[in-house]
């Protein structure tokens, strides 16, 4: 299998430049050992996911570019292929199910996307045939090499921005962004610099893929149970071969480590993050990534996202 | 009264450059017409007032440097001296009246500034005595040259981040981020820059100065009904000189358009701000300043901090 390689990183992030946010490292949340924090929640769709989706649509041959593209996420992949397909001219579908929230199917359709509703088992196959039948170039969310490359440009700036860095900390869900950035870390070999993932101890399949060293798949029954909707997919075969061949290693983080990290960062760092987004912030100040004490550039936490519901939010800011 | 010329601004940014977060500019909230967002909240002390205090600190003569610095805001302006005198290696004192927040104080502590209790109308005469008898150097926190050059920071950063910008939006209390961002608009004369200052309905003393052509000022008694505390201030000789020669107009939100747009900041922008800080978002969202339709790079309004009373924050983000 052909991994994604620092080259292409740095293509895509010649591709990207401009079209998103180069989002600031900020201090993280006291309470812990002190560390910096790269809010891709900044970016106009709230997620990190605007950089595959731009760095894909930006690949398209003039064909791809004249018919258009599909998904099939209504989250933040969704919202990110419809905001880079408009923003370069392309029109988009995105194919969601039946039951998602409308204020996320209204922000797509508030980017000029077609929204295509079907039943949620139907959902990846509707946006295969739409793809087939009217030309449509599909982006996956996560398991698509121009995906993966365009994620890594996080790393690449976590890199420019804090020549100290030793330890990146990323958010696993389908392994997108641990694989790009992981990726990006590359480029300034021999300089180490270690990439860990995080994520929920209730739906911790890349941490089990990577132990036993092959891709195991939890199931929606064990991965509905944590807060972080966001992270609940599993890794696909080319998101394995990457963490597999570059990632240091996967931690994982408890459900009240998640809900504090969120009440942290609003509180100590003024940003606002979804569950799913504050993984990484939380394996930090729960110690259970090793820092360097006395130099808080060593180590970047991603918060990957801010899309959170209000009433989740509120309940985690909320004294207790 | 000399003011505060462009060149004075540019020697700041020079002397904050490293020592200050370069905040992005990132895409305001739906709901209004289309604009971006400035956010000071992202300094490592949670609001702009960072940029005037190192900038103070670094001009300290060798003999002021070693004597320390001295200010009496419990708020914003005490914890940002205390920070920049820490990394610059100066000693500072904080005058605190009793009664302030536990946690304000101890944020100021833990950056090793000294703590002086005294009750609310000593304040300023203590750090005046502390300033005589112990040779330390003071720095209020806006009616300061040094303070007003630094704070003008903010409106470079904008210039030259976005060259489209025609209308900067930012908060008035004391006036200072005021007059040094109106400041700046004059590096890039004859371009048309307008800065528009705003304040709550409830503490609109520099309107009503603005518009009478004198400092008039607002007592505790008028003030204090006003969510935004950090504005609850008015403005010195120094700032109003600056605000009549250079700033477009003052314009007034009400207590209900504040409290919307810190809501709005935290879903549509992935923001936390102070009431006091969401005041130029909220003018822009409310239709108070006009904007260029189609052309959201034009307007950009400063969130200038983001340090909220957690039981404050809970309820402005409680969906309705």
């Amino acid at each position: 299998m052909q991994l994604v390689t620092a080259d292409d990183v740095r293509a895509a992030a010649a591709r990207v430049e401009g079209r998103v946010v180069r989002t600031p490292l900020t201090a993280g949340p006291d309470g812990g050992p002190p560390f910096l924090v790269k809010p891709e929640s900044l970016q106009p769709t709230g997620a990190f996911k605007l950089r595959g989706a731009t760095n894909a649509v930006a690949l398209l041959d003039p064909s791809q570019r004249a018919a258009g593209v599909v998904t099939h996420s209504s989250g933040n992949h969704g919202l990110a292929l419809a905001h880079a397909a408009r923003e370069q001219g392309v029109a988009c579908t995105v194919v969601v199910p039946e039951g998602a929230p409308a204020v996320k199917v209204d922000r797509v359709r508030a980017c000029g996307a077609r929204v295509v509703t079907v039943s949620p088992e139907r959902r990846s196959s509707t946006a295969r045939e739409l793809a087939d039948k009217e030309g449509l170039a599909l982006v996956p969310p996560f398991d698509d090499r121009r995906v993966i490359a365009g994620q890594g440009t996080v790393g690449l700036e976590i890199l420019e921005q804090s020549p100290e860095v030793t330890t990146i900390v990323v958010p696993v869900g389908g392994g997108g962004l641990a694989s790009g950035v992981a990726t990006a870390a590359m480029t300034v070999r021999p300089r180490p610099v270690r990439v860990v993932g995080v994520e929920p101890e209730l739906a911790a399949d890349a941490a089990e893929s990577l132990r036993v060293g092959r891709r195991v798949a939890w199931g929606p029954e064990l991965t509905h149970r944590t807060l972080a909707d966001g992270v609940r997919v599993c890794l696909s075969d080319l998101t394995f071969a990457h963490l597999m061949a570059r990632l240091s290693e996967v931690v994982t983080v408890t459900e009240d480590e998640i809900a504090r990290a969120v009440a942290a960062l609003a509180y100590g760092s003024r940003l606002v993050a979804e569950p799913s987004g504050a993984l990484a912030v939380a394996a930090v100040m729960a110690g259970r990534v090793p820092t360097e004490p006395g130099r808080p550039a060593s180590t970047v936490a991603v918060l990957s996202g801010g899309n959170v519901d209000p009433d989740i939010f509120a309940r985690l800011v909320s004294p207790r």
